[in-house]
Protein backbone atom coordinates (compact mmCIF):
# COMPACT_ATOMS: atom_id res chain seq x y z
CA UNK A 1 0.00 0.00 0.00
CA UNK A 2 1.48 3.55 -0.86
CA UNK A 3 2.35 5.51 2.23
CA UNK A 4 3.25 8.69 3.73
CA UNK A 5 7.45 8.71 4.78
CA UNK A 6 8.61 11.74 6.90
CA UNK A 7 12.17 11.98 7.12
CA UNK A 8 13.13 14.35 9.73
CA UNK A 9 15.96 15.46 12.07
CA UNK A 10 18.24 18.58 13.12
CA UNK A 11 19.59 20.61 10.50
CA UNK A 12 23.18 19.77 9.03
CA UNK A 13 22.43 16.13 10.27
CA UNK A 14 22.30 14.98 6.84
CA UNK A 15 19.04 14.16 5.62
CA UNK A 16 19.33 15.34 1.74
CA UNK A 17 22.07 12.99 1.43
CA UNK A 18 20.14 10.09 2.94
CA UNK A 19 16.84 11.02 0.88
CA UNK A 20 18.86 10.75 -2.44
CA UNK A 21 20.39 7.49 -1.62
CA UNK A 22 16.57 6.46 -0.32
CA UNK A 23 15.23 7.08 -3.32
CA UNK A 24 17.50 5.76 -5.31
CA UNK A 25 17.86 2.25 -4.05
CA UNK A 26 13.59 2.39 -3.22
CA UNK A 27 12.59 3.63 -6.97
CA UNK A 28 8.51 3.44 -5.84
CA UNK A 29 9.21 6.29 -3.68
CA UNK A 30 8.48 10.07 -4.89
CA UNK A 31 9.77 13.11 -3.39
CA UNK A 32 7.13 15.72 -2.50
CA UNK A 33 7.96 18.99 -3.62
CA UNK A 34 7.47 21.86 -0.92
CA UNK A 35 5.43 25.16 -1.40
CA UNK A 36 7.61 28.36 -0.55
CA UNK A 37 6.84 32.28 -0.47
CA UNK A 38 10.12 32.59 -0.69
CA UNK A 39 12.20 34.21 -4.08
CA UNK A 40 13.79 31.03 -6.31
CA UNK A 41 17.38 31.23 -6.18
CA UNK A 42 19.47 30.59 -9.20
CA UNK A 43 18.73 27.79 -10.90
CA UNK A 44 16.09 27.01 -8.86
CA UNK A 45 12.97 25.95 -11.28
CA UNK A 46 9.13 26.19 -9.99
CA UNK A 47 7.65 22.41 -9.41
CA UNK A 48 10.96 20.90 -9.43
CA UNK A 49 12.88 22.51 -6.50
CA UNK A 50 10.20 24.58 -4.97
CA UNK A 51 6.28 25.37 -5.70
CA UNK A 52 6.90 29.04 -5.33
CA UNK A 53 3.76 31.04 -4.57
CA UNK A 54 3.52 34.58 -3.47
CA UNK A 55 2.50 35.70 -0.15
CA UNK A 56 -1.33 36.32 -0.89
CA UNK A 57 -1.98 32.79 -2.66
CA UNK A 58 0.35 31.06 0.14
CA UNK A 59 -2.33 32.49 2.44
CA UNK A 60 -5.35 32.23 0.63
CA UNK A 61 -4.69 28.38 0.08
CA UNK A 62 -3.82 28.22 4.27
CA UNK A 63 -7.14 29.45 5.07
CA UNK A 64 -8.45 27.01 2.74
CA UNK A 65 -6.97 24.52 4.33
CA UNK A 66 -5.16 23.12 1.70
CA UNK A 67 -1.59 22.51 3.69
CA UNK A 68 -0.93 19.01 5.17
CA UNK A 69 1.73 21.28 7.52
CA UNK A 70 2.84 24.83 7.12
CA UNK A 71 5.14 27.33 8.86
CA UNK A 72 6.67 30.89 9.00
CA UNK A 73 10.67 31.01 9.23
CA UNK A 74 12.97 34.60 8.70
CA UNK A 75 9.34 36.07 7.38
CA UNK A 76 9.05 33.53 4.22
CA UNK A 77 6.52 31.00 4.56
CA UNK A 78 7.12 27.34 3.65
CA UNK A 79 4.71 24.48 3.60
CA UNK A 80 3.67 21.13 2.03
CA UNK A 81 0.33 21.20 0.04
CA UNK A 82 -1.96 18.00 0.70
CA UNK A 83 -2.67 17.79 -2.90
CA UNK A 84 1.54 17.37 -3.43
CA UNK A 85 1.28 14.41 -1.15
CA UNK A 86 -2.77 13.29 -2.50
CA UNK A 87 -1.95 12.87 -6.13
CA UNK A 88 0.90 10.68 -5.81
CA UNK A 89 -1.15 8.83 -3.21
CA UNK A 90 -3.92 8.11 -5.68
CA UNK A 91 -1.41 6.96 -8.52
CA UNK A 92 -0.60 4.68 -5.92
CA UNK A 93 3.24 5.58 -5.13
CA UNK A 94 4.88 6.54 -1.98
CA UNK A 95 5.64 9.53 -0.77
CA UNK A 96 8.94 10.86 1.04
CA UNK A 97 8.73 14.36 3.06
CA UNK A 98 12.49 15.96 4.10
CA UNK A 99 10.79 17.99 6.47
CA UNK A 100 12.13 19.47 10.13
CA UNK A 101 10.86 18.30 13.18
CA UNK A 102 7.70 20.97 13.46
CA UNK A 103 6.32 19.95 10.29
CA UNK A 104 6.95 16.43 10.88
CA UNK A 105 4.93 16.99 13.82
CA UNK A 106 1.75 18.53 12.23
CA UNK A 107 1.85 15.79 9.46
CA UNK A 108 1.94 13.13 12.63
CA UNK A 109 -0.81 15.24 14.04
CA UNK A 110 -2.97 15.64 10.83
CA UNK A 111 -2.19 11.85 9.30
CA UNK A 112 -1.10 10.07 11.89
CA UNK A 113 -0.56 6.47 9.58
CA UNK A 114 2.68 8.27 8.26
CA UNK A 115 5.83 6.78 9.49
CA UNK A 116 8.45 9.15 10.84
CA UNK A 117 11.97 8.66 10.68
CA UNK A 118 14.11 11.00 12.92
CA UNK A 119 17.78 11.20 11.71
CA UNK A 120 20.47 11.64 14.59
CA UNK A 121 23.74 13.00 14.47
CA UNK A 122 25.86 10.65 15.89
CA UNK A 123 27.38 13.34 18.82
CA UNK A 124 26.98 17.21 18.75
CA UNK A 125 30.95 17.25 18.25
CA UNK A 126 30.13 15.27 14.91
CA UNK A 127 27.80 17.68 13.69
CA UNK A 128 29.48 20.69 14.54
CA UNK A 129 32.48 19.21 12.78
CA UNK A 130 29.87 18.70 9.35
CA UNK A 131 28.66 22.28 9.56
CA UNK A 132 32.23 23.84 9.93
CA UNK A 133 33.33 21.38 7.16
CA UNK A 134 30.61 22.33 4.84
CA UNK A 135 32.25 25.95 5.08
CA UNK A 136 28.76 27.74 4.00
CA UNK A 137 27.85 28.58 7.16
CA UNK A 138 29.50 31.78 9.62
CA UNK A 139 30.78 30.86 13.13
CA UNK A 140 27.63 32.22 14.39
CA UNK A 141 25.40 30.64 12.41
CA UNK A 142 27.19 27.42 13.31
CA UNK A 143 26.48 28.18 17.08
CA UNK A 144 22.72 29.10 16.33
CA UNK A 145 22.39 25.62 14.22
CA UNK A 146 23.52 23.94 17.20
CA UNK A 147 21.42 25.14 19.63
CA UNK A 148 18.51 24.80 17.36
CA UNK A 149 19.96 20.82 17.39
CA UNK A 150 20.28 20.51 20.87
CA UNK A 151 16.53 21.50 21.30
CA UNK A 152 15.55 19.62 18.40
CA UNK A 153 17.16 16.25 19.40
CA UNK A 154 14.87 16.47 22.79
CA UNK A 155 12.71 15.44 20.17
CA UNK A 156 14.46 11.99 19.20
CA UNK A 157 12.25 10.13 21.77
CA UNK A 158 8.85 11.51 19.72
CA UNK A 159 9.68 9.43 17.28
CA UNK A 160 9.25 5.54 16.42
CA UNK A 161 11.88 5.13 14.28
CA UNK A 162 15.35 7.18 14.89
CA UNK A 163 18.22 6.48 12.34
CA UNK A 164 21.49 7.50 13.46
CA UNK A 165 23.96 9.20 10.80
CA UNK A 166 26.77 7.75 11.77
CA UNK A 167 28.47 6.41 8.84
CA UNK A 168 26.63 7.11 5.35
CA UNK A 169 26.49 3.59 3.91
CA UNK A 170 25.16 1.98 7.05
CA UNK A 171 22.93 4.89 8.06
CA UNK A 172 21.42 4.44 4.46
CA UNK A 173 20.84 0.39 4.79
CA UNK A 174 19.24 1.45 8.02
CA UNK A 175 16.99 3.49 6.52
CA UNK A 176 15.84 1.51 3.66
CA UNK A 177 15.43 -1.59 5.54
CA UNK A 178 12.88 1.06 7.43
CA UNK A 179 10.94 2.17 4.42
CA UNK A 180 11.07 -1.88 2.76
CA UNK A 181 9.22 -3.33 5.87
CA UNK A 182 6.96 -0.41 6.00
CA UNK A 183 6.15 -1.24 2.31
CA UNK A 184 5.87 -4.95 2.87
CA UNK A 185 3.60 -4.77 6.16
CA UNK B 1 -21.66 25.45 18.92
CA UNK B 2 -18.79 24.06 21.46
CA UNK B 3 -15.79 25.10 20.22
CA UNK B 4 -11.81 24.83 20.60
CA UNK B 5 -9.55 27.80 20.73
CA UNK B 6 -6.21 27.34 20.86
CA UNK B 7 -4.26 30.65 22.96
CA UNK B 8 -0.69 30.59 22.08
CA UNK B 9 2.35 33.02 21.24
CA UNK B 10 6.05 33.79 22.44
CA UNK B 11 6.68 32.39 26.47
CA UNK B 12 6.65 35.74 28.46
CA UNK B 13 4.01 37.46 26.28
CA UNK B 14 1.32 37.23 28.90
CA UNK B 15 -0.89 34.01 27.46
CA UNK B 16 -1.70 33.19 30.94
CA UNK B 17 -2.76 36.51 32.20
CA UNK B 18 -5.13 36.70 29.48
CA UNK B 19 -6.61 33.41 29.56
CA UNK B 20 -7.60 33.80 33.41
CA UNK B 21 -9.28 37.24 32.75
CA UNK B 22 -11.30 35.25 29.31
CA UNK B 23 -12.36 32.40 31.70
CA UNK B 24 -13.99 34.53 33.95
CA UNK B 25 -15.45 36.72 31.38
CA UNK B 26 -17.03 33.93 29.39
CA UNK B 27 -18.02 31.25 31.58
CA UNK B 28 -18.86 28.87 29.16
CA UNK B 29 -15.44 28.58 28.51
CA UNK B 30 -13.20 25.21 29.95
CA UNK B 31 -9.67 25.08 30.32
CA UNK B 32 -7.73 21.99 28.93
CA UNK B 33 -5.23 20.05 31.30
CA UNK B 34 -1.96 19.41 29.57
CA UNK B 35 -0.32 15.69 30.31
CA UNK B 36 3.67 15.62 31.00
CA UNK B 37 6.07 13.37 32.14
CA UNK B 38 8.10 15.66 34.03
CA UNK B 39 7.61 15.55 38.20
CA UNK B 40 4.71 17.66 39.81
CA UNK B 41 5.97 20.76 41.73
CA UNK B 42 5.08 21.72 45.00
CA UNK B 43 1.55 22.78 45.07
CA UNK B 44 0.61 21.06 41.93
CA UNK B 45 -2.24 18.59 41.70
CA UNK B 46 -2.81 15.74 39.54
CA UNK B 47 -6.04 16.52 37.47
CA UNK B 48 -6.28 20.33 37.74
CA UNK B 49 -2.62 21.75 37.38
CA UNK B 50 -1.59 18.60 35.16
CA UNK B 51 -2.10 14.86 33.95
CA UNK B 52 1.17 13.44 35.31
CA UNK B 53 2.04 10.49 33.58
CA UNK B 54 5.19 8.22 33.50
CA UNK B 55 7.41 8.06 30.45
CA UNK B 56 6.00 4.86 29.95
CA UNK B 57 2.64 5.31 29.89
CA UNK B 58 3.33 8.95 27.42
CA UNK B 59 4.85 6.93 25.19
CA UNK B 60 2.17 3.70 24.88
CA UNK B 61 -0.70 6.81 24.99
CA UNK B 62 1.22 8.51 22.00
CA UNK B 63 2.02 5.33 20.24
CA UNK B 64 -1.94 4.89 20.00
CA UNK B 65 -2.49 8.47 19.08
CA UNK B 66 -4.27 9.49 21.76
CA UNK B 67 -2.30 13.42 22.10
CA UNK B 68 -4.21 15.87 19.86
CA UNK B 69 -0.63 17.49 19.63
CA UNK B 70 2.88 16.52 21.93
CA UNK B 71 6.09 17.37 21.89
CA UNK B 72 9.39 16.75 23.92
CA UNK B 73 11.21 19.73 25.78
CA UNK B 74 14.69 19.66 27.94
CA UNK B 75 14.44 15.66 28.77
CA UNK B 76 10.38 16.11 29.43
CA UNK B 77 7.14 15.39 27.43
CA UNK B 78 3.82 17.70 26.94
CA UNK B 79 0.82 16.94 25.23
CA UNK B 80 -3.09 17.18 24.91
CA UNK B 81 -4.81 14.17 25.07
CA UNK B 82 -7.84 14.01 22.66
CA UNK B 83 -10.11 12.49 25.25
CA UNK B 84 -9.96 15.88 27.82
CA UNK B 85 -10.82 17.83 24.63
CA UNK B 86 -13.35 15.89 23.27
CA UNK B 87 -15.26 15.11 26.40
CA UNK B 88 -15.49 18.75 27.13
CA UNK B 89 -16.80 19.44 23.64
CA UNK B 90 -19.40 16.55 24.02
CA UNK B 91 -20.68 17.71 27.25
CA UNK B 92 -21.20 20.93 25.12
CA UNK B 93 -18.23 23.25 26.19
CA UNK B 94 -15.95 25.11 24.59
CA UNK B 95 -12.21 24.77 25.44
CA UNK B 96 -9.65 26.75 25.95
CA UNK B 97 -5.90 25.75 24.94
CA UNK B 98 -3.04 27.56 26.63
CA UNK B 99 -0.27 25.99 24.56
CA UNK B 100 3.23 26.92 22.74
CA UNK B 101 3.55 28.07 19.04
CA UNK B 102 4.47 24.35 18.13
CA UNK B 103 1.93 22.72 19.70
CA UNK B 104 -0.95 24.91 18.18
CA UNK B 105 0.72 24.13 14.96
CA UNK B 106 -0.43 20.40 15.80
CA UNK B 107 -3.38 21.50 16.71
CA UNK B 108 -4.15 23.60 13.39
CA UNK B 109 -3.15 20.37 11.57
CA UNK B 110 -4.98 18.28 13.19
CA UNK B 111 -8.34 19.94 13.94
CA UNK B 112 -8.60 22.83 11.31
CA UNK B 113 -11.91 24.09 12.85
CA UNK B 114 -9.84 25.24 15.98
CA UNK B 115 -9.94 28.47 16.33
CA UNK B 116 -6.47 30.01 17.21
CA UNK B 117 -5.00 33.24 18.46
CA UNK B 118 -1.91 34.10 18.66
CA UNK B 119 -0.50 36.69 21.18
CA UNK B 120 2.10 39.24 20.28
CA UNK B 121 4.03 41.00 22.46
CA UNK B 122 3.95 45.36 21.89
CA UNK B 123 8.28 45.31 21.33
CA UNK B 124 11.05 42.89 21.94
CA UNK B 125 12.00 45.20 24.16
CA UNK B 126 8.83 45.04 25.76
CA UNK B 127 9.18 41.62 26.30
CA UNK B 128 12.90 41.52 27.85
CA UNK B 129 11.48 44.36 30.54
CA UNK B 130 8.70 41.93 31.49
CA UNK B 131 11.09 38.72 31.73
CA UNK B 132 13.87 41.17 33.94
CA UNK B 133 11.09 42.13 35.93
CA UNK B 134 9.68 38.45 36.53
CA UNK B 135 12.80 37.80 38.31
CA UNK B 136 12.45 34.21 37.63
CA UNK B 137 14.63 34.00 35.02
CA UNK B 138 18.80 34.15 34.58
CA UNK B 139 20.10 36.96 32.10
CA UNK B 140 21.48 34.29 29.79
CA UNK B 141 17.40 31.73 30.21
CA UNK B 142 15.96 35.94 29.08
CA UNK B 143 18.40 35.87 26.05
CA UNK B 144 17.33 32.32 25.21
CA UNK B 145 14.01 33.02 25.83
CA UNK B 146 13.96 36.69 23.50
CA UNK B 147 15.62 33.85 20.88
CA UNK B 148 13.02 31.79 21.12
CA UNK B 149 10.43 34.65 21.19
CA UNK B 150 12.06 36.24 17.83
CA UNK B 151 11.83 32.94 15.97
CA UNK B 152 8.02 32.71 16.88
CA UNK B 153 6.84 36.25 16.00
CA UNK B 154 7.32 35.27 12.61
CA UNK B 155 4.47 32.70 13.34
CA UNK B 156 2.54 35.61 13.10
CA UNK B 157 1.53 35.92 9.59
CA UNK B 158 0.33 32.07 9.91
CA UNK B 159 -2.65 33.19 12.39
CA UNK B 160 -5.76 34.48 11.87
CA UNK B 161 -6.04 36.00 14.58
CA UNK B 162 -3.65 38.54 16.53
CA UNK B 163 -3.95 39.95 19.67
CA UNK B 164 -0.79 42.79 20.54
CA UNK B 165 -0.53 42.56 24.50
CA UNK B 166 0.31 46.26 24.81
CA UNK B 167 -2.52 46.50 27.53
CA UNK B 168 -4.09 44.36 29.67
CA UNK B 169 -7.71 45.94 29.19
CA UNK B 170 -7.55 46.45 26.25
CA UNK B 171 -5.82 43.14 25.30
CA UNK B 172 -8.47 41.25 26.90
CA UNK B 173 -11.24 43.14 25.69
CA UNK B 174 -10.25 42.37 22.27
CA UNK B 175 -9.44 38.58 23.37
CA UNK B 176 -13.09 38.32 24.43
CA UNK B 177 -14.29 39.94 21.37
CA UNK B 178 -13.18 37.25 19.36
CA UNK B 179 -13.99 34.41 21.64
CA UNK B 180 -17.87 35.82 21.81
CA UNK B 181 -18.15 36.58 17.71
CA UNK B 182 -16.72 32.93 17.21
CA UNK B 183 -18.97 31.58 19.62
CA UNK B 184 -22.15 33.25 18.32
CA UNK B 185 -21.23 32.34 14.98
Amino acid sequence: MAKVFVITGPSGVGKGTLIRELLSRVPELELSVSATTREPRAGEVDGRDYHFLDPEEFAARADRNEFLEHAAYSGNRYGTLRSEVERRLDAGHSVVLEIEVQGARQVRAAMPEAVLVFIAPPSPETLRQRLEGRGTDSPEAIDERLRTAEIELDAQQEFKHVVVNDELERAVEELVGIVREELDA
